[in-house]
Formats: C-alpha cells, sequence, structure tokens
C-alpha cells in the first residue's frame, strides 16, 4: 500500500510515448493505446447518415439525461430503471460523476484505488480536491479484497474499481465486488465500478455490479470499445436511485447533454447489430492473446493472461518498466508500449501491451530477437 | 447587489415550464428555450455523412484538444495562437473550464455575475464550492463597470460576463470589457466572457474580447447558436498561454475530448458554408425582433430591444415574471415563454421571450388580445 499525494494521470506519460514513437526513424507496432484497430458495426455508419438527414429539430438539445430511446434500450438491456441512466461523454464523465458525488457528500476525502491503476482515477481524485490511497492487487492483478477492507476508513469517501482491469487483464468475480460494495457501505462510502472492458470478457465469469442493485454502488461504462468508437465520447453511468438528481445536475452544469449525432448513431447500432459482431471481435482479440503469449513463451518472457480486456502486461529479466526502457524498445525493436510504471508501482517491472493491432505476431518476433541478442 | 448563496441553475425551472407547456390541452406557441428552428448549413450535414464513410482509424479519439485543423480553423478566424484554443462538449464545458481555473488559483472564492444572469453561472460556482456576487445591471441591460468594481475584492476569484447577453440582448462595449479585465485584474481575479452569442450582434458593435490579448481573460463560445447544432455540443475555450495547460487536464480528466463526429461536422461548415448562411440567420431574427415589438407596441407593454443574442425582456403591467404567470400564460394565450425571475431579481418583473420560432406574430396577437381583455 502506498500513498501519492502527488498523483498525476496517464495522459502525460501516454503522450509522451506516442508523441516518441511518431518521431522515431522507423516503422512502428503500435501497442501504447487502447484504440480499437476494427471496424464499427455498419449500423452505426447508417444511424449516422440516417441522423445527417434529420429536421433542424433533432439537431438542437437532446433531453440532459440522454435521448430517451437511448436511455430505455440501456434500462432494459441493463435490467435497471430508466431514471438511474444518464449518458454521459464516454465513461470518462460517467466516472468522473461517480467520483465527485462520493466526494461531495461529506463522508471523507479518501479514495481507494487498486495498484496498478487506471491512473485517471488518481488524477480525478486531485482534481476533486481528495487524496488516493493505492492498495496492491493480489494474486493474478485481482483486488485484493482483505486489503481494501483493512484500508478503508472514516475518512474513505470511495472505492473505485475497474474490471475486466486495465492493466492487468484481471475479471473480478462478483463475490469480490459484493464484499467491497459491503466495506464500502460499512464506511458510508460509495463502490464506483468501472466496467468500460465489459464485452471482453475471456474468463466467462464477468457479471456486471448492476445486478447487485446496492444503494452505494455507481456502475459506469461506454460503447466506445464495444462498438470500436473511443472518439464518439458516449458512455453512461447507472446510479442508486437516491443518488441520481444531484449527479443530473452536475452533469448538466458541466456538459449539459452528451452530444446527439453520436447517441443517435449508438443507439442505431445498439438496435440493429446482431450478437455475431461482438463475438467477433471477441474473438479477434482471444487470437491476439494467443498469438502473442505463445511467442513471448518463446522469448521466455513473464506475462499477464488477461481473462479479459485487451492489454498484456510482459516483464522482461532486467528490463523494468521504466519510460526509458520503453524509449529504448521503440529505438530497438520498433515495437511501442506503455510503461508499467505509469499505473503504479506493483506492476513497475512490467512494460504494458495493448492488443489494438494485427501486428502482434511481429512485435513478439522483434522483442523475442531483441532479448535473445542481449 | 446580492448576495445568494443558494443559488440554483435554470434547469429545474426551465424544465418545469417545458413541461407545464408539454402538457397543456392547446396549441403552444414555444418561447421558451434557445433551441435554433433553422435549418443548419448544407455542409454540417455533408460532413457528417462523409465522416460516417471515414476509416476505423478516425472514429477513435481524437486529440484531446481538439481535431487539428479545427482548432487551426478556429486559431485562424479568431487571431490567436492554435495552443490557445481547447475544443470543448459546448460552451457549457468551456465556461465550466474557466470559472473552474479561477477558483482553483487560490485567488478568492467568490464570482461576481450581473444580475440578471444566466443560471448556470451561479449554478456552476456553488458546484465549485464558490459563492456569487449579483450585481445589478445598468441603462438597457449593460453591465454596471462602477458597480462591477466596487463589489470586487481580494476574495473576488472571477467575474463572469455573457456578451451578447442573456437575457437583456445588450451587447457590451469593448472598453467596457476591457475595464471589466482591468478591475479583475487589480484584484488578481479572471474575467471569464462567454459570446455564444457571437453571431448575432445587430448594433455592429459587437467585438470579442480576444482581442484584448490579455492573460487574464478567458473567452468562451460554441458553435450551437451560429450553425443551429445546440445538440452536437462542440464548443471552445481561449485562454491566456500560461492558463491552458491546467484546463486542459481537467478537460482530459472530465471528458478526455468532445465528440469527434460533431468536430468534423462543425470543421466541414466552417470550411464550406459562405457568410450567406450566417447573413440570413441574422436576418430572420432581425425580422422577428421587428415583427415581435412592433406588436407589443400595439398592446402597450414594455420591452426591450436585443442588440445582440434572440431574447425579448418584456413587462405586462401588474402581471409581474413569476413561475405561476408564465402557467396563466400557457393556459390563457398558448404562448410559452421563460419567468424573468429564473434570471435574478433584477428583471423579475418581466417575461422572457426566446425568437427560435416562426410565430412570433401570432404569439404577439395572442398577447395582446389577452392583456387587453383584462
Amino acid at each position: 500500500m502506498a500513498d501519492d499525494a502527488d498523483d498525476a494521470y496517464e495522459e502525460p506519460l501516454f503522450q509522451r510515448v506516442i508523441e516518441y514513437a511518431a518521431a522515431a526513424d522507423r516503422d512502428i507496432v503500435r501497442m501504447v493505446s487502447g484504440h480499437p484497430d476494427w471496424d464499427p458495426p455498419a449500423a452505426l455508419r447508417e444511424g449516422l447518415r440516417a441522423y445527417a438527414d434529420g429536421d433542424p429539430e433533432t439537431f438542437q438539445y437532446p433531453p440532459r439525461e440522454g435521448l430517451p430511446a437511448l436511455r430505455g434500450e440501456i434500462a432494459d438491456r441493463r435490467g435497471v430503471e430508466e431514471s438511474q441512466v444518464i449518458v454521459t461523454n464516454g465513461a470518462a464523465e460517467a466516472n468522473y460523476l461517480g467520483m465527485a458525488e462520493a466526494l461531495d457528500r461529506d463522508s471523507g476525502a479518501e479514495v481507494l484505488v487498486t495498484d496498478p491503476v487506471y491512473p485517471y482515477y488518481p488524477g480525478r481524485t486531485t482534481m476533486l480536491g481528495g487524496e488516493t490511497t493505492r492498495v496492491s492487487v493480489g494474486d493474478n492483478g485481482h483486488v485484493d479484497v482483505d486489503a481494501m477492507r483493512a484500508a478503508a476508513s472514516g475518512d474513505t469517501a470511495a472505492i473505485v474499481l475497474n474490471t475486466p482491469n486495465n492493466p492487468t487483464g484481471a475479471v473480478y468475480s462478483l463475490e469480490a465486488v459484493a464484499e467491497l460494495a459491503d466495506v464500502a457501505a460499512d464506511v458510508d462510502a460509495l463502490l464506483v465500478v468501472d466496467e468500460v472492458y465489459d464485452h471482453f470478457d475471456f474468463s466467462g465469469r464477468f457479471e456486471s455490479a448492476v445486478t447487485l442493485d446496492r444503494d452505494n454502488v455507481v456502475v459506469t461504462t461506454s460503447f466506445s470499445k464495444a462498438l470500436g468508437i473511443t472518439g464518439f465520447r458516449v458512455g453512461y453511468a447507472v446510479f442508486p436511485a437516491d443518488l441520481v438528481e444531484a449527479a443530473l445536475t452536475r452533469h448538466t452544469l458541466v456538459n449539459i447533454a452528451a452530444s446527439r449525432p453520436a447517441q443517435a448513431a449508438v443507439l442505431a447500432a445498439l438496435e440493429e447489430t446482431p450478437p455475431a459482431y461482438y463475438e467477433s471481435v471477441r474473438d479477434t482479440i482471444r487470437g491476439r492473446i494467443d498469438d502473442f503469449t505463445a511467442a513471448l513463451d518463446a522469448a521466455g518472457a513473464a506475462y499477464t493472461t488477461p481473462e479479459g480486456a485487451f492489454y498484456v502486461l510482459v516483464r522482461f529479466e532486467g528490463f523494468p518498466g521504466t519510460l526509458a526502457n520503453v524509449q529504448r524498445l521503440i529505438d530497438d525493436t520498433g515495437v511501442a508500449a506503455m510503461p508499467g510504471a505509469a499505473f503504479g508501482e506493483t506492476y513497475d517491472g512490467w512494460i504494458r501491451f495493448s492488443l489494438c493491432t494485427d501486428r502482434v505476431d511481429e512485435a513478439a518476433d522483434r522483442l523475442a530477437a531483441y532479448f535473445d541478442g542481449r
């Protein structure tokens, strides 16, 4: 466990790696970012075209909580009340609304997160005037429930989880999430669960925290990864009934509403896209996991096998996950990835590779050759 | 001048009027909201269609500060550095970023606004932990510079202006805005200028505060009104060079970026739309102002003649601008408008009519008949 009052967030380091790779004088296999490289569903494109032909009225403010049909579709699929759903500018805003509400309740100023952690959670905590406490994960990158329980106190305002997890690939059991909802409830805190990789479960174990139906659990997600549209900025939060109104006020004061053409396109995609689309994308990622890890086996590197999401953490002996080493890899192998140190201390010896490229074999071969020759 | 610690924001009252009008059992002329009823430019629709056909890569995160071509186009048009521009989720987010930065600078907790005022500014102030002080406007709804100077103190973090003004229709002189930049500078505060109605100047006097090039002035606006697309949520802020980075961090942590299809469509509209489009929309509003106020003259009502924006404040003798009276107007005349009391005390005897309908003649006739018969 480590306190870190000076928590920054991912972007600068992220940006520096991307810029370094862009400036490199060689061909680069890009494995830094979680930007899908697959096609969005045809119905999404069609929905956008149909929207472009609409009446001027359809170009004006949607209801601040989201287009009624989209909100209804989300509520139906998730088995929640439509009134609990706020359509947001991506999962980023949804998570921000959940965290802001937790810190606004005069019930503490501390946010508990795992280590490693997606750096935006500590970044948001700092922005909102709170303090982050990081709790190291346990085996296989899973949240350590007992350590979280030991860390929770009267000053805890929120526990923020991400499952399926970036960067460890762990898919938490619903039992673990339920236990953490109890831990949070015991100290009058909210549990905020970011499920942005909910469509990327390879374990068969993922169950959304919305099924817990607790009055202190906020669930956030987006269509960015599921539909391959990180640029559309359409996500949503499911709030407990008593917490919706305050979140909706904040959402309105910050953004008024999420962008309407993007909402309309997502609605069309949800209505018309067959399950085969999602399955095919999952199959693609599954194949990349197999190919990449098989090549890493051959290279003798240690790695995490993701149960979900689309990242692999790799540890090369004597080559820790620093920015300098990641830059060295770009120069010497033409493979760009994220330093594990960007996510905290627990995996700072590791490097995170995103599988959003169809060149994972080539990347693994280059890495194997490089480490074989060292 | 009035302190109001319990400042709410427009939406609930706004929503209540809209819902009341929707539930009314008669034909309603809708003059509540500032939702353009005119067609967006053809190039905007075409831009959206072209975007729908793009590579998967164009569906992913844009740069957090905005699409480079859009940011460049904005910088060129406004005569500022591209690095000063942050493309936001509408003017709402832009204004939120400016106000948040002012309150984050440890230079006071008070926000000075005019009275009447667009209710989101006090709402944002409360959300951000600040206190609002309202300063009554002077003649013709113009900001009272001397009263603002008298109100400013070491605790002032920001002065927030809106010009052309909603609801008074005043277009402030650049001299007045420059004086207020000095007032703000004297107490180490920021001046945040919301210019969302910048394309609706009928006075010929409007000059943007970006031309002042001050290191304590943040200018925010959007394409919502100019292009008739309030639902697209594309706006921007122009920050002084020293203040951009902190605003960009907040923007990233809250939203990551503005929605990309909407950004792409706005870019196409900016590149391809001739000046005649903007002129024609202005002519439409100018005609509605003339028609509506002429009919009000005939009815003997007092009103403001807007120098800019697209609202008319009207005072009917013995009929103050309360929610109850606005509901009575809906029932008895079928004209829906906003209570002046929603904007503060100074014009709480008045009612605000939005000119975003082609039925202003009919509305004025109904009002004239009603007040003639009372």
